[in-house]
């Protein structure tokens, strides 16, 4: 049996919510969250839009999913969201309790990995989904936007 | 002359918005924002009442001070909060370029110095201003729920 419901699937939701935030102009991040093979959540980076260092795509996506949930704790849900979190998103994950999340690109500079943020001990974590697609349509966006400057 | 507008000053106007979130049953942690002796916003934790982890006291008041101001980063901006950030609100502050952190109690347990969180380096802290009415104010509330326990 084909199982249409794999890490790339939904990644691919992922990059959707990202798309969205570029054609707004925002550099493009974009998460869903899923429980049970199910959406029930979807946030892009809104930071210029709502002129709001918060509005990272994660946190919009966190706020939504325990909402639809009515719990703060987003347990079994998974996060996918095309870059790797920064710090403060990778803080409100851990008072999420999330049990995973799964990330495309790698963020180097600001990701929690090299910021040492820590997640919550009954968080799993896979990287590396669509990897390719993650990075270009942000490696995109700034190399457009400095050709801009 | 007598300087009104000092550090205790407006951690008192903090301690109110913590007094503020105690009433509503929530972990009291309240927080103001200050440009030029004026207060531009204030914050409580939220947690329970809007079933959302992001929604602690530096969170609510970092969106609401960017509001107020028009603008994404609170240059020249002094956040009073009660009791020492946490992870992510200390990331969130890292991408507002706050200037100033004005800290009552310490959190020997979630705060960010004890998790490593980096702030942006423009950010100066100073930490235990009326350190024991913040203290108290949180220390009794989680006697009074163990006890209901």
């Amino acid at each position: 049996m084909i199982e249409p419901y794999d890490h790339e699937y939904f990644m691919k939701k992922a990059l959707q919510e990202a798309q969205t935030a570029l054609d707004r102009g925002e550099i493009p991040v974009g998460a869903v969250i899923v429980t049970q093979n199910r959406i029930i959540a979807k946030g892009h980076n809104l930071t210029e839009t709502l002129t709001d260092v918060t509005a990272h795509a994660e946190m919009q996506a966190i706020t939504a999913g325990a909402s639809f949930l009515g719990g703060k704790y987003l347990k079994d849900c998974t996060l996918y969201v095309t870059l790797e979190p920064c710090q403060m998103c990778a803080g409100a994950l851990y008072w999420s309790q999330i049990s995973n999340i799964v990330y495309g690109a790698s963020d180097e500079h600001r990701g929690y990995l090299k910021m040492g943020t820590q997640l919550h001990p009954k968080t799993k974590v896979i990287s590396g989904i669509l990897e390719e697609e993650c990075s270009a349509i942000i490696n995109e966006f700034f190399a457009r936007r400095r050709s801009l400057n």
